[in-house]
């Protein structure tokens, strides 16, 4: 018999992805598109069931478990129902999910997208064989996704894991969710890009995160300070992660993975000096998944027994 | 047939307390003494003992299911062995699971006191009905206790939920714990009161956070003040539980619930200008059983199938 297969689906604000993947984690096929974030939930709707087409095109739908869907914030993953997302129009208290499974008439699951690479790199990536494990995203902002005693972590309208708006610095930098001192708003993508072109005095958009690291790779005195001032900022939000979940491994993923070996040090130093004793020996490693965690992540919503509302509530008296 | 019944003891840094309560969360009879926290553990677990004959003695010894400890961390409650104590000599690397079994003949389980205190207020306080609750504890430090997706947050080595030690402000005042910067170095009572010093220019002992909140309600304009920036600070860090946990409700217990109600609307108006829409309508509440909240969660870590370690792992691939 051939092994079984989903759908992972991961909607972006521009980009709209889907792939095949079997049950070892494998991306058997690929598609995508962009996504018409103008045009709506049914224009998205339409958009994935082309994408489901062009994968299901060669292979028997018999195989298939279902579509994973991992999408940004605000969606009530337990309820299936969209709260507003800010960079999609019209989603608002939409009831997605159901949506989504008349149209593909497919058994579909919908996960926040943190949630979703949070599930990918567990079981397939850099956290493998772990039961405790703090996903973040480092790119335009930070997300992230909580695996604590071996389960996904939910919470109420499954919100859980903005751990990108947590206040580091109070009164601090303003950050695009309106709040002032978030993470996000010290340690994101946007926030290092912001801090080299200022130090830089050089407001272009050549000069993006990717360019720092280049240049402090090549002993540039100037992006090898701004990379230790990011792996410090890095640092900060990660011992707060340490305390508050007490995780085995912290994995980064986003962007900041791909040049994670120059943030690992400063990291490892905040970790050193400002953890209590217990939580300093917290692994901080980058994903190993790339791109892919959240597409992956959102397949394999079928392959563990995962289901994206709790299983059960713990009897209360 | 008589209710079940079950033993908490809270094992503090100045007092040992025990209870015996019943499957209702009500307490039946009570015993304490000062905790001998310089004669290591084998000098406390002879406390426990006598405490225990005090409460058994009118019993039968067949309702009673077992002992819940609740302990100060860092303790791994997930394997028993207790990592270092800083408020409890000796305390280092002792199974000290095993010895209380050994030592008390019936079944033992251990939490961390503020997981415990959680479990309580979830259970018989103010946190019944719900299946995510953050509970933090607010006396001279702050610890706290997660339930998520209905489930107590153990992490690794069941660790999880040191809610005081997330910095607020990089940089900022220093704390007990090595760091500088955490929420329990301005929320805390002890932060509380030190402010309240400062401002009137008395360092003696009978001003403390009692005398302060006396003031506000009588009208003194400093005190006021000062409650209204100590509500801030609760406020600051309550907003960064919402986007970490996504709770239905936040409970506050220690020193800090008694006088909750002037605390109440600053963190009420740090919740609406400073959390993403989708968190700004969590719920912020005192604890309902006072001192008990520990001692009585304890106890029913046997009333709800509850296990220290986690029950199972969620099966990987």
């Amino acid at each position: 018999m051939s092994l079984p297969l989903a759908i992972g689906v991961d909607i972006g604000g521009s980009k709209l992805r889907a792939a095949l993947v079997d049950r070892n984690g494998s991306v058997l096929r690929r598609a995508h598109t962009q996504t018409d974030a103008a045009g709506g939930p049914a224009a998205v709707i339409a958009q994935i069931s082309g994408l489901l087409e062009e994968l299901e095109a060669r292979l028997e739908a018999d195989r298939i478990l279902g579509v994973g869907i991992a999408a940004p914030g605000p969606i009530d993953t337990i309820t299936g129902v969209a709260l507003g997302v800010p960079t999609l129009a019209g989603w608002d208290n939409v009831p997605i999910v159901a949506m989504l499974r008349e149209a593909l008439g497919v058994p579909v699951r919908l996960e926040n997208d943190g949630i979703a690479a949070a599930h990918g790199e567990r079981l397939f990536g850099a956290g493998r064989g772990t039961a405790n494990m703090v996903y973040v995203t480092v790119s335009t902002g930070i997300g992230g996704g909580i695996i604590l005693d071996g389960r996904l972590l939910h919470g109420h309208q499954g919100l859980a894991g903005h751990v990108g708006h947590m206040t580091i610095v109070r009164d601090g930098e303003p950050c695009v969710c309106g709040n002032t001192g978030c993470w996000e708003a010290y340690a994101s993508g946007t926030a290092f890009t912001k801090r080299a072109r200022e130090r830089y005095g050089r407001p272009d958009d050549a000069l993006d995160a990717r360019w720092v690291f280049a240049a402090a790779r090549s002993g540039d005195a100037v992006a090898v300070d701004l990379v230790r001032e990011e792996a410090d900022f890095l640092g900060l939000g990660i011992v707060n992660l340490a305390h508050l979940f007490s995780p085995e491994i912290i994995v980064i993923g986003g962007g900041m993975a791909n040049d994670f070996d120059l943030v690992r040090d400063g990291i490892a130093a905040r970790l050193r000096d400002c953890a209590m004793p217990a939580f300093r020996r917290t692994v901080v490693a980058p994903a190993e998944l790339g791109d892919n965690s959240g597409l992956i992540g959102a397949a394999a919503l079928f392959f563990s027994g995962h289901a994206a509302a709790p299983a059960a509530v713990e009897a209360t008296l």
